[in-house]
């Protein structure tokens, strides 16, 4: 996650959103899919997680034109029971397949108080949260997962033999919007190392190993296939394994090594997987209870006195949602390195970019 | 955790169930729920989890002496939609009301796919795993959580508000009995430190903060109401998160500190609230399908190189099943201060105990 400091421009939303339609549209996206692209890219732009941003955009496109995306692939459903149901995005974009397959849980959640829809044969989903935060916005607890490629050694582990595998959750709130977490299973997100490397710091040496299996405080190492480490040890890779079980061997998706990564093999079916599990508070309290009591944990966990050099303690999701809201005043921030993607993509599509 | 070195008594499997269920029946407990109590707890030892095995017996007692858990409540349904269901445990003992809430989770996940019960007006309900491992064992994925009373500061916070909040799931294999993980939100649990204490050695400043705090590295702390850290910092504090939003604020039972400490209060009904989330992979690729993709994950996670110094990688739960298959053949490895919290019990109810 970069912080608003890195960040170059800002730009409307509803431009970026007409960009990335355009965009996709032009490699022959379906305009619903591409609309759905759209709103999910930027706002996440929005929420200031640009590296799952509109910076994305020209890697999917990659994937289409090297064969490895089918544009106009549609969800299907492979089987029919009411809150329990496994779909393959066939081959297509990650973003509308689970874009779809999230809506259905929380269609089916809202008649059965739980659902739960996988997703295998799809790609890169973007951001994990969204699709929670999606849910927590009409009343419901969302849980979101992807696997992805191996990246991550399991604890004790030399090898990079498991995804990063991020896991998200979001619950609605009263006078605050909502709870909302998101995160992978490695120590750092490879942004971190980057940004450590340019600064020529050292890095603490249970972030990552070598290539070659061994403990390293060099962080320019991510740009020798650094193997990454996953978050408290044990405790990271059994989340990973967690996110593994339900968006792989429960979904019927690629199993680790069997995932496709889109940078060594773009002209692939990547065979990623999805999970989205939802609660509706409807069948339990009642969702007005819910949302007082999400309210009531909030203002306790906000009160806790702060560690020295601390402001004050937040809630998962509070810096996220203060983002977006400076977003939707001021304009969407996007650091170069997005605006530099997005003119390269525009570039291959032949699409003219109004900024 | 503790490790099997650590244990001074082995006896058999029979004779600690026999016990258990001699001392809750003789302070009113029904035998059938007595049962639950001695297999869950002997079961405990048995997988090396000694800190939640049959040294607890003397604590749910006390309780109960205490008049704070009544020893024969009765699981109450508060709704009965067919997978979304909101139980109270009725200020009874935590392990009766857990395996039934699991059971009956289990039993609507098999009729839908996937059931998720709330239970409240709860207490302490041992180990966490022991629930999702019912749930392997029968062929589903479960996933068991509860919340505590406040131990663990939120990240960047300095007092405990949020409880340790354990968490597990477990995933049947074929080959492989299961994949198994239980943990809690704290950096180490408690008993870590108390081995440090003794053996005089400083701790990482990570794991926990004093009384005031203030970062330290002297793990006596922990008997001066040190405050425990999160995992991960704000990784470990958004699951603790999670945990509190499912088995308390969706659940009906006490917030943070609503939840009374037995150590504290031990004449109070604690409002401890419990998660059960059952997915049947018959739902979706078949329960043939998911056992051989375990095992697939399974003997991947196990090929990774190990790192200097490790031995091999294993797979989450491999060390507990191990254990418990030597308590089979072998006895169950008790330390003596499980030994002698039982001969505390035996002689509060007026037992007379076979060894």
């Amino acid at each position: 996650m970069n912080s608003p400091k890195s960040q170059g421009t800002r730009l409307p939303a509803a431009l970026l959103k007409k960009s990335c339609v355009d965009v996709f549209t032009a490699v022959g996206v379906p305009e619903a899919d591409a609309a759905i692209i759209a709103e999910t890219l930027v706002l996440t732009d929005m929420r200031g997680i640009h590296s799952h941003g509109v910076i994305r955009s020209a890697r999917y496109i990659d994937c289409i034109n090297a064969g490895g995306i089918k544009p106009a692939a549609e969800l299907q459903i492979l089987n029919d029971s009411p809150c329990a149901i496994r779909t393959s995005a066939a081959g297509g974009l990650g973003i509308p397949a689970a874009s779809r397959a999230a809506a259905l849980a929380m269609e089916r959640a809202k008649q059965h108080g739980v659902a739960v829809v996988t997703v295998n044969h799809s790609d890169h989903y973007g951001a994990s949260g969204i699709y929670a935060m999606r849910c927590a916005d009409r009343g419901l607890i969302g849980m979101s997962m992807s696997n992805t490629c191996p990246l991550v050694a399991p604890s004790g582990g030399a090898k990079a033999t498991i995804g990063n595998n991020p896991f998200s959750y979001a619950a609605p709130g009263g006078k605050y919007r909502a709870i909302l977490f998101d995160i992978c299973m490695s120590v750092v997100a490879s942004g971190k190392l980057i940004i450590a490397a340019a600064e020529g710091r050292k890095i603490p040496k249970e972030w990552i190993l070598d290539a070659n299996g061994n403990p390293t405080d060099d962080p320019s190492e991510i740009y020798r296939d650094a193997i990454m480490l996953p978050f408290a040890a044990h405790k990271g890779y059994g989340f990973a394994v967690m996110v593994e079980l339900l968006s792989a061997v429960l979904a019927g998706a690629g199993i680790t090594s069997d995932v496709n990564s889109w940078n060594t093999v773009p002209g692939r079916d990547a065979d990623t997987g999805h999970c989205f599990i939802v609660l509706d508070p409807a069948f339990f309290g009642g969702l007005a209870e819910f949302k007082q009591r999400t309210d009531l944990l909030i203002d306790r966990l906000i009160a806790t006195p702060p560690a020295a050099g601390v402001d004050r303690v937040r809630y998962p999701g509070e810096i996220e949602f203060e983002r977006e809201a400076d977003a939707e005043k001021n304009g969407v921030p996007l650091p170069d390195s997005s605006v530099d993607e997005l003119r390269r993509v525009a570039k291959m599509t032949g699409v003219k970019l109004d900024f």
